[in-house]
């Protein structure tokens, strides 16, 4: 896509003077109504070394209502960044609805200077190609615009500019190894340009070839085709209404679900006291020994605790903690997410907190809330939820392929253990704070939390994330196979 | 996802006698709306030998009305099939409008029986599943509903039926080799079945898991959420109807379009009718034999040619295929697409028309008239070209990845030149078939179709599909200039 551009286009300054002042006031009215109706603009600026990516993204900001935007300048991953999946600081940095955030480099540099450096593996590589169609559609789908601009200079205007900057003290620091690294290796940069171009767009993530010879055209160029491309959003907004969620209504009854996953559990299952203590202590010891090995290997962990109310996830999870040394681990409550959150993709919340190499992250609740709560409530729309799946699959595949063992759990009561734990919550006074009206509404809605937790079993049990039911009825039995299957996941991860 | 699957799961013939005969009237019925809607259904039953996959699809039929529905037994590709991009034969079996097709095993053989069996390498099974993907998102896209299912049953339950089916003189020879390696091999299957499940799970083209066991519950199981599958769709069509396509408006005028690819070409470029003889001797000579040693080499070639009314790409086309053995060449002339072909996918009659190996077809217009006269004159809508670019390069790329050469040429003359054709047309009395009133319309939209295909230059030259633009105000150069890039193209893919 490299080959057909025309780096000898300009314009003169007269036209430019014409045409620009318009261009900045647009920009400022196209941010404010994208603020208004909610959409997250996400901008990246590839280019060479000298392009002048740096004045494009600074004439852009003066342009822009400095409240809305952040720029983010991307090197070179931080030691603490490596300590996490790659795409993590990036999904750190995605904005808010209404809120516009400029890639200057961005995590195309995993396919450029990555590669091109052989500082990463062709497996790696590869892979990053998939994961970062994964990262723009799911932000594309949740209602992103994604604009990425290739800032494209020939070789000979590349050492010219170097040479500019060189003679000049102000600017020399500014050629340094890469630079030089780079211009020597022009043509299989620019190789791996034309075929990140080639994989990556989309039409929902495009990517713009800029002419950057001359400043003057660049910055007309980008801004022109941003306010197309944001301007194109919110006419397809107002063509195309976003569907609202609804409800979930009664399953209807049918002989096939009576014949689920959660009906076949065997809710007998239980472990009388003196046995709990005995494997309590024998599983505690062993995980505690397992995590100092984990950190050792600088393994990350993901438990993840999703089950009904008065399922017992707390006290499962004291039990599990308490093997801990407080260091190497975090546990993550979530609730209902705040309006920040709600502000991002859902998944937003979930990234920030995944644990980095060698510690463990205990999510009480989690991603899952997607595809119970919100879609038995009508939280999220129909597609929503569907695409959910599917997203929180490639969610959990790149924790793992960053080497994190996944362990997830589903306690499971059955509703007369409901009812009597509910009861015994009103009844007893230091334990009334636990049971709301909220309780007793989910409750009513158990059929419905079938389908769903049965849907969620099946579609997100995967090799590398699958879910283990703790049959809870017993909170010892429950809390004993939780601990063994915590000890039996680190185990393998470890050998 | 097969880990947390009942396989014990069954029906008593109470309670199938009490739902079936209404599943079959409801498919009936959601048959007809799905027909009277316009969308096409696609169906893959996939699944272990001797699951009762047969017996499934016979049941579903006897529900359907058969003038709607097609079932399509795949077994090994043929040799004839061998001689296409491995797709190529399902895109041809694709439903249009309102039918059904039910696939009795299907494209995932490639990462089943050709992975397992090793019959594929590594680096094209993993390439299959981009494939797929490919694939199942362009159909979805253009609205088909795809259900998948994988019949499951375990390694002792086939064992049973073998047996079963051995110890029955009629049924015997189902028993074969194949099945027997299956048998053998069910481990490694079913992680290849378990890795397939994963990474080709999608909101717009779920699996299913059927617990097969028993073939009662199976049945329902396959009608109650193909019904479910169906109804969403149209639920979904009711609510948030297609966008029409709209005529494109006179673009702005914008100082960037004055410097497009097309403006800076040298028009001027001729040549002589002396020369022209030679050259022409010359590379029809040259491209003569070379297409010989593609034959030998049997490797398929694709000529595009696009470009303006009166551009002159007919008398192009007959130097070109003046130089070949009528054996080895066809040429596919593109005009609007017929009632059938309009039914399909967009993209259906092209891949009907790829060449086999050895073979080269010229098309005289292609697949971009979807970014050009679609987009033009709105015969689709927005999303629909802007996702074209990427359909079309994902195209050319499984034909450039099944070892085809592409050759695309864009024909461009100037606005007077094309004047002085229509002219000259309309004064000649044997030239006046040639021109209609439709030209002189189109010609009254040159702005949008320079913009169209501006766009389509930029967004379509790849590394493996590059285009070449033709100076075509002169005739005898654009002539040469093409046998020149043909026979380059050839002689690169042959060394």
């Amino acid at each position: 896509m490299l080959e057909l551009v025309d780096l000898t286009k300009s314009l003169s300054d007269e036209v430019y003077e014409s045409v620009f002042p318009d261009l900045e006031i647009r920009m400022g009215e196209v941010q404010r109504i994208a603020r208004a109706a909610g959409i997250p603009v996400i901008l990246v600026f590839e280019g060479w070394d000298a392009s002048g990516k740096g004045t494009v993204i600074n004439r852009l900001t003066q342009a822009l209502d400095p409240r809305g935007f952040k720029v983010h300048p991307i090197r070179e991953a931080t030691a603490t960044e490596r300590r996490y999946p790659w795409l993590w600081r990036f999904w750190n940095a995605t904005p808010a609805a209404g809120q516009w955030a400029l890639f200057d480099r961005s995590w195309y540099g995993r396919v450029l200077a990555e590669r091109v450096g052989r500082t990463l593996d062709k497996g790696q590589w590869r892979q990053a190609f998939d994961d970062i169609q994964t990262f723009e559609r799911q932000l594309s789908d949740s209602g992103a615009v994604i604009v990425k601009y290739w800032l494209h200079i020939s070789r000979a205007e590349q050492k010219r500019r170097f040479r500019n900057q060189e003679s000049n003290k102000a600017t020399a620091w500014k050629v340094g190894k890469a630079e030089r690294q780079q211009h020597r290796d022009y043509e299989r940069w620019r190789r791996a340009v034309e075929d990140m171009l080639e994989r990556t767009s989309a039409a929902h993530a495009p990517w713009t070839v800029i002419e950057a010879t001359q400043g003057r055209f660049a910055r007309v160029k980008v801004f022109e085709t941003l306010l197309h491309a944001v301007q194109a959003e919110l006419d397809r907004c107002a063509a195309r209404p976003a569907a609202a969620g609804r409800p979930m209504p009664v399953p209807k009854r049918s002989p096939l679900r009576e014949h689920g996953i959660l009906d076949r559990l065997d809710l007998g299952l239980s472990l009388e006291g003196g046995a709990y203590e005995k494997e309590l202590d024998r599983w505690q010891r062993r995980i505690f020994d397992l995590e100092h090995r984990l950190y050792v290997a600088q393994i990350p962990a993901v438990v993840v605790y999703e089950g009904q109310d008065a399922g017992g996830k707390g006290g499962n999870i004291r039990r599990l903690t308490r093997a801990l040394d407080p260091r190497g681990y975090e546990v993550v409550p979530v609730a209902a997410p705040t309006a920040e959150e709600k502000a991002h993709h859902y998944l937003w919340r979930f990234w920030k907190n995944v644990p980095r190499t060698g510690h463990i992250t205990v999510f009480d609740r989690s991603w899952y809330g997607r595809v119970l709560v919100e879609r038995v409530e009508g939280f999220c729309a129909g597609d929503e939820w569907r695409r959910a799946f599917r997203e929180i699959n490639e969610f959990e595949k790149q924790l793992a392929d960053s080497g994190a063992v996944i362990v997830k759990f589903w306690l499971q009561i059955s509703r007369d253990e409901q009812l009597r734990r509910f009861k015994d919550r009103q009844e007893t006074k230091f334990k009334q704070w636990k049971i709301t009206d909220e309780d007793w509404r989910n409750r009513n809605k158990w059929r419905q939390y079938k389908v769903c937790v049965e849907d969620m079993l099946n579609q997100t049990s995967t090799s590398y994330a699958p879910w283990t039911i703790l049959e809870a009825n017993c909170k010892l039995y429950a809390r004993i196979k939780a601990l063994r299957t915590v000890a039996g996941a680190l185990e393998a991860a470890l050998r």
